[in-house]
C-alpha cells in the first residue's frame, strides 16, 4: 500500500498475475528475462545504432472511453512504430508502462493483450520489460520503442534540402473524421458515407497504420522524414523547421480515402481539417527528385502506396498550400497539447 | 486539438516551448539531437549491452500533489537509476513521458528540470527523448532509462544460492515513516524526532537515494541483486522466488537510521512497517561469503555504507525474518498495485 490506495484484492488480478498471464506471453525476446527481472537485458548487433521513441497515450486525449481494448493495445504501439518508421528503423524491442483506474477484468486484459500481439507480431517486436500501477486517473499508456538502424542510416526531421520532393504514405485526414464520426455519429449520414466507408474512418482512428515496412525504402531513398501525428501541414512544418527550408504541397495531390473524398465532397470546408488534424500515422518524405519512382516502388513492393505531394523550396519552415491555384489560409497548422 | 481538449493558449506555455525552454538544456548527449526530433539515436559502445528499465510515478500514489516540483524531478529518475544500479549498470539515458493535468507555470517547470537535472548530473545521464501530453487526470510521470553493462555482466534477481550473504545498503523505512508524518504531522512528536530528523525522513520519502555507485561493486561481488522500492522483505522475497531459494534476516541487524532507531523505540509496532513499506531505493544483493568485505569496502569508497542482514538458504522464495530469536509475523510482505 502507497499512499493509502489500497485495492480489494478478493477475486482480482494482482500486478504480478496480470504481468505473468498476460503480458509474459508478449515477452519472448531472451532480452526481457520473462518480465521476472526489474529490467531487460539487450545487445545491440555490431554496425548498428539504437533509435529510441517514446509516446504515451491517455484515454480521452488519445483515444474515448468506449474504444475496444485490443484497440487501444494497437494504436499504443502503432504511434511509436510509426516514429520508429519515420527513422528507418527496424522495430527490435518495446517497453510498456500500463496505468489502470480500475482493477482490469480478465476480459479486458485478455483482449488489450491481442492487440498489442497482432501489431507486434506483424512489426516483429518484443515486449522487453515495463510497470504497471494504479491511478486515479484516467487510463495512460506509455509505450518506449526501440529499433535499429545500421550506423548512421537514422533518416531525421533535418537534411531535406531546397528541390527535393514530398511523399506521403497512405491516406490523409481519415483518422480525423473516424473521431468526428464516434463523437457526432449522425456526420455519416450528411456525408453519404456507407456502413462500411463509415466503419473505415473509425478503424483509422482506432487502429493507425504502423509502417514499419516503410523504414528500408526510407533509408535508401529518403533525406528527411516525419511521421504524421499532429497534422500533415503541422509536421512537414516540424520537418522543414529542423531542415532549415519551405515547403508548397497541392491539395489536390494529398492522397484521400474514398470515405474521405465522399465527405469532402459533402463538406467542403472539411479540406483545412483533413490537411492539419491529427492521429494519420502517414509517413511525410522528403527525397531527391531522382529517387522518387525507386521510393514508391519499393514501398509499393512493400504494401504501402505513396504519393509525390509537392517540393521543398528555400524558406525558414514555411508550409504552403496551394488549393485551386491559390494559397489555402490555415488557421491550425496541428495540434499542441497545452 | 484532439478529443475536444482544447488549452487556452494565451499567455500559457505550448508543448513545444516547453521542451524548448526546460528540457532541451537537460540533453546534451547528441544522441537527443536536441530534443527536435521524434527519436534518440543512440551508439552502444562494442563489448557492452543495454539495461533497460521503466517506472512511472503518478501524483496521489507515488508522491503527493504538495510535493516540491524539484523533489518530483527527482524521484521519477532516481527510481529509475536505482533499478539501473541494482543490475550493476552505469546510466547512460532516459526518456521522459509527462503528462500535466494543468498547462504548468514557469516556477514549476524550471523547478521541476532542476530536480531532474541536479540528479542526472550527479548520475551523468542525459535525457535524450520525451513526450508530453495534457491529460485530464493527476500528473503522471514515466522515465524509461538506459545503463550500459560490460557484455555479460548484469546482475539480475536470479543466481543467489544457499549459503550467500544478504546485504543492503544505506537504511531502511524511512520512507515509509516520512510518508506517514506527512499524512500525520503529528506523529513526530510521539516519535520524538527532531525537526531535522522529520525532514530528514520527509525527504528520503520525497528524493529517495539513487545508488548509480554501487553498479560497479555489485558487478564485482554480486551474485543477484533488487532495489527495494515495494518494502525489503518483499522484494528479497522476489530475488529469492527468481532465483529459486529462500533467505533468513535478522531483524535487529537491519540498518535503521537514527530517525527511524527513535521512532521505533517510542513505538514498537513500527518494525513490520520499516520492513515491508515500500520507497527506500536501496539495494539488496546475494553474494558469496568471501566477496563480503570486498563488497563493503567498495561500497565505502563509493560513498554508500553497506550492511550483511542475513543469509540465503535453500527454499522456494520464503523470506523469515528472526527477531528476538523468533520468526516474526509479516501480514504485508510488500506493495502490489491492484
Amino acid at each position: 500500500m502507497i499512499n493509502g490506495v489500497e485495492h480489494d484484492k478478493r477475486e482480482r488480478l494482482g500486478e504480478f498475475e496480470i504481468i505473468a498471464r498476460y503480458f509474459a506471453p508478449l515477452a519472448k525476446n531472451p532480452a526481457a528475462l520473462g518480465l521476472l527481472d526489474d529490467a531487460a537485458v539487450l545487445a545491440v548487433p555490431e554496425g548498428h545504432e539504437l533509435v529510441l521513441t517514446t509516446d504515451t497515450i491517455i484515454e480521452g486525449v488519445h483515444f474515448l472511453a468506449g474504444d475496444p481494448p485490443a484497440s487501444i493495445g494497437h494504436k499504443a504501439l502503432a504511434v511509436n512504430l510509426s516514429d520508429l518508421a519515420a527513422k528507418g528503423a527496424r522495430p527490435e524491442a518495446y517497453l510498456l508502462d500500463l496505468a489502470l483506474a480500475e482493477p482490469p477484468s480478465a476480459g479486458w486484459l485478455q483482449n488489450f493483450a491481442a492487440g498489442l500481439r497482432a501489431l507486434q507480431d506483424e512489426a516483429d517486436i518484443d515486449l522487453v520489460g515495463g510497470d504497471t500501477s494504479s491511478t486515479p486517473g484516467p487510463m495512460s499508456i506509455t509505450i518506449t520503442a526501440l529499433g535499429l538502424v545500421p550506423l548512421g542510416e537514422a533518416v531525421l526531421r533535418r537534411g531535406a534540402m531546397a528541390g527535393d520532393r514530398v511523399c506521403v504514405s497512405g491516406t490523409i485526414g481519415d483518422a480525423a473524421l473516424g473521431l468526428r464520426l464516434l463523437k457526432d455519429p449522425k456526420l455519416a449520414a450528411n456525408w453519404r458515407l456507407s456502413d462500411e466507408e463509415s466503419e473505415f474512418i473509425i478503424d483509422r482512428y482506432r487502429r493507425p497504420s504502423a509502417r514499419s515496412t516503410l523504414a528500408a525504402p526510407l533509408r535508401d531513398c529518403g533525406r528527411a522524414a516525419i511521421d504524421v501525428s499532429d497534422g500533415l501541414v503541422g509536421d512537414l512544418h516540424k520537418l522543414c523547421k529542423c531542415s532549415g527550408v519551405g515547403a508548397v504541397i497541392e491539395a489536390e495531390r494529398v492522397p484521400l480515402s474514398a470515405a474521405a473524398t465522399k465527405a469532402l465532397a459533402a463538406d467542403a470546408s472539411l479540406l483545412p481539417v483533413l490537411l492539419t488534424a491529427g492521429d494519420d500515422y502517414e509517413i511525410v518524405a522528403a527525397m531527391e527528385e531522382r529517387h522518387e519512382s525507386a521510393f514508391e516502388a519499393d514501398a509499393r513492393e512493400h504494401g504501402v502506396a505513396v504519393t509525390a505531394i509537392g517540393t521543398i523550396e528555400p524558406g525558414a519552415g514555411e508550409v504552403t498550400v496551394i488549393h485551386n491555384g491559390a494559397a489555402l489560409d490555415l488557421r491550425h497548422t496541428g495540434f499542441a497539447h497545452f
